[in-house]
């Protein structure tokens, strides 16, 4: 009684009996620089699922709502339908990725406050970075909804860089989606997981995420099990 | 009893008795696409400082206040020293350039309001789009500054979008840079000329400005030439 609506690289989104839920399933499919690069990595589905299911739990305890329902199984898990809004926020608290590449940034350097970007998602401009004048003309967003997602986006990197933290790990920088439920209200969707997350040892700055695939800095398993272990409350 | 300072694509920089006084000398070099295409177009630094003459003399009557002195000959004028900030400041009134080539917008989309962006002047990067937290980051401006320059610039584009449309020219998008004086105010500065802004006929969108010699649409110096004739009051 469900029908998938929706492939992406990393998910199926399909209908459920309710209108207002859907059931997401996270896939076994690794992508990065814009599906250039791709591989199957069997278990990633899973991983990114329970650690998504935990962090907006996590989220949810601390007072930040987004679109997660339930975890349904190990891959699975049930959100609110939402009208995705075509932006991708991202706030960096030390510098690597673009900030390196773009701007001169040196990798690992301590942000004096977090830097807030809005990227226009869409894969055929390549998700050019864009400001809120931008946003205004292409009609995507209110100036009242681009507060709202900034807000949240800032309450999330306090509570993320918390919970990383108290398992020995650096919150670098974070991609979120946001979108419109049915009421008309902002929510945060899409997922929180190491595809979506830059995480290093703090100690040591090894990378626990998609870096690991991207520049085959070693194992993905290895590294979101890590994640995964940890934050189920294991030892660091 | 001067020397030359700098030397850039368009102008040359020279030291005057005055410390606090800087001579700048166009020159006919046409530049474009990072220096990539270049061309020596006689007439072009006189045409350019006789423009940037009259507009840096409209904006003062309007009450907007400029590095700019006064002309001391048809290639030169005289300037306040300023310690530039590296910043490039653009303010859109019609969809044009990077906004086409980046987001998709129609060229000659009429924006709903002036898009004001930042660049990073640095050729080295490219001179990339960012925002202020990236200014903050970088550590080139403060956010008062920003304040400042944003609040100059749309006054700018005020006066000058009167100027040029009483001239029968839509001013579509243009390029300002800014600097520090001896007392640490925000200056504007460098030029304002067919180099910096893209000016289109109001009738039929045929473009006066360096789009001319960028895209080989025509010749540079005609456009040049009815630009500097209509400011000095000729006929339209
Ligand atoms: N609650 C939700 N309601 C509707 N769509 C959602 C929800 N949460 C996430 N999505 C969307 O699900 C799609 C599938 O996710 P996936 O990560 O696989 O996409 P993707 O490969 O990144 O491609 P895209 O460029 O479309 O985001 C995405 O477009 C995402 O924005
Ligand atoms: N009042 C001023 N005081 C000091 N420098 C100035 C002033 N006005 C303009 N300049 C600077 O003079 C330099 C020469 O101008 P020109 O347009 O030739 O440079 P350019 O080729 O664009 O190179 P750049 O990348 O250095 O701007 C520029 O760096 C500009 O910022
Ligand atoms: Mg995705
Ligand atoms: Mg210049």
């Amino acid at each position: 009684m469900s029908s998938c609506l929706y492939e992406g690289k990393a998910k199926r989104i399909y209908s459920t009996d309710d209108p207002d839920r859907f059931r997401i399933a996270y896939k076994d499919e690794a992508t990065a620089f814009d599906g250039e690069k791709k591989a199957q990595i069997e278990g990633k589905g899973k991983l990114n699922n329970e650690i998504s299911c935990l962090i907006f739990a996590r989220l949810k305890e601390a007072g930040v709502t987004s679109h997660w329902v339930k975890r349904l199984s190990e891959t699975e898990q049930l959100v609110e339908r939402v009208e995705i809004i075509p932006l991708e926020v991202v706030v960096r608290n030390i510098a690597a990725g673009s900030l390196v590449r773009h701007l001169g940034f040196e990798k690992g350097r301590v942000l004096n406050s977090p830097i807030f970007e809005w990227y226009y998602k869409d894969d055929d401009l390549g998700d050019p970075l864009i400001n809120e004048d931008h946003i205004r003309e292409l009609g995507v967003a209110s100036k009242q909804q681009c507060e709202q997602m900034r807000t949240q986006a800032i309450q999330v990197n306090q509570v993320l860089k918390e919970i990383f933290l108290s398992m020995g790990i650096t919150l670098v920088d974070f991609k979120l989606e946001f979108g419109l439920n049915s009421e008309g209200k902002i929510v945060l969707a899409d997922e929180i997981s190491p595809d979506t997350c830059r995480l290093w040892d703090k100690e040591t700055n090894e990378p626990f995420d998609k870096d690991l695939f991207r520049f085959q800095l070693g194992d993905l398993q290895t590294g979101y099990e890590e994640i995964y272990y940890r934050l189920q409350g294991g030892k660091q």
